[in-house]
């Protein structure tokens, strides 16, 4: 309701495929350029034994799971627009499962990398919030499932915690976006020289083209008119609804 | 409404002052930390003469302008509930019309003590993004006065762009903040060492509470309970509304 027209009483699904495939543009982009970052012009991926490219592997199982697949888990309630909802319930926890699974595996390789390394670790301010971002992310995801993916809460309980749910989503969805930025930062200013030449730029693009894809994820999934239309024998809080 | 409770219709104002005078406190204590940060820490402010010192103008400025009172100047409609809406609009042009020179002064501030320097500017992230960032902004803000401050623009063409300046005006404010991050990272990579000591934390601490200001006023003004009550004389478009 707040990004919307205040005269508009109908639905008004224009421009929101064009939309939707812009944004998988962005995402598909970003995912691409910090592979080609790592694999390419840092030298490639490694696990345990060579610490310098097993932290190579941080940045792109971070920008997986926490920026895209935890964006398009969103953005599935309003693609999958005439499905019956029990469907992108799971599907949205599923995604999100497994963006889970990949952040857990970017951590792994960036404190076991520092650790082989005898680098310190969590001084940075990305460190501070990534790490707020991915417990809280996890929290959430727990507390969705118990919420309306099992018989554990009452119907008024899910009501109560429904708008919570999709500001935090959306919250740090964003936050996770600014993580990847300051960890870009960072690692241009460590291993990028010059930042103006060939990888530097490449690295500003990968910035811009992730501030894009969240961006537009969350402009998708909030304006009003893309809500997903509620069938007559839909509940939106029952577990089959 | 995409982040409010289905089932209410009525506008619940519960928290809402408590919340406005947490996000002052955030705010202020941003203001407070980056003016103690380049004041204290990296040995206060100067202007053209000493370019080191001029430099640090730059975080103060740019904070003050474009995190604080960019942020209050949107607050300005919910915190002004019951005034006449020609006013708040007045106020809120006024806010970012200062806010607006303020950013001015900052970006001055680091490309003459680059210049002064031999420094090249333009080649980071940061430098990206907050460029687009700051036109953006000025660009909205001639956009915004010329549809609801001057007789220019019609009521449909007033009704159509509302909701883009609202969506747009919330996104800048979350990528300025996003890019003061990104700034603090430079700067803490550069001049704070080591990162994990006393100013290092005070640098993270910034960062946290620019990050919790710019969250909790974009809940403030996106939540729908908060809106603005319209007074039945109202009218959102005319220019005495």
């Amino acid at each position: 309701m707040f990004f919307d027209n205040v005269s508009k009483s109908t639905a008004d699904l224009r421009f929101f495929t064009w939309l939707v495939v812009l944004a998988q543009v962005f995402g598909v982009l970003a995912v691409v350029m910090v592979a080609v970052w790592m694999g390419h012009f840092q030298g490639g991926f490694a696990w345990h034994s060579d610490p310098d490219h097993q932290f190579n592997l941080h940045p792109l199982f971070m920008i997986l799971g926490m920026i895209f697949l935890y964006a398009d888990g969103i953005l599935a309630y309003r693609v999958f627009r005439n499905d019956r909802k029990v469907y992108i319930k799971v599907l949205h926890a599923g995604i999100h499962c497994v963006a889970l699974i990949f952040a857990v595996v970017g951590l792994v390789a960036v404190f076991d990398a520092h650790h082989s390394e005898g680098m310190p670790n969590l001084y940075s301010l990305h460190s501070w919030l990534g790490l707020f971002v991915v417990v809280a992310f996890g929290l959430q995801w727990l507390l969705g499932f118990a919420a309306y993916l099992t018989p554990a809460v009452g119907i008024a309980m899910k009501q109560y915690y429904m708008p919570y749910h999709r500001f935090w989503g959306a919250t740090l969805l964003a936050l996770a976006g600014v993580t990847a930025l300051l960890g870009i930062t960072e690692n241009a200013i460590f291993k990028v020289s010059p930042w103006s030449g060939p990888q530097g730029i490449l690295v500003n693009l990968l910035g811009i083209f992730i501030t894009a894809f969240v961006t537009l994820v969350i402009y998708l999934v909030t304006k009003e008119d893309y809500r997903r239309p509620q069938a007559p024998e839909e509940d939106h809080f029952s577990l089959a609804g």
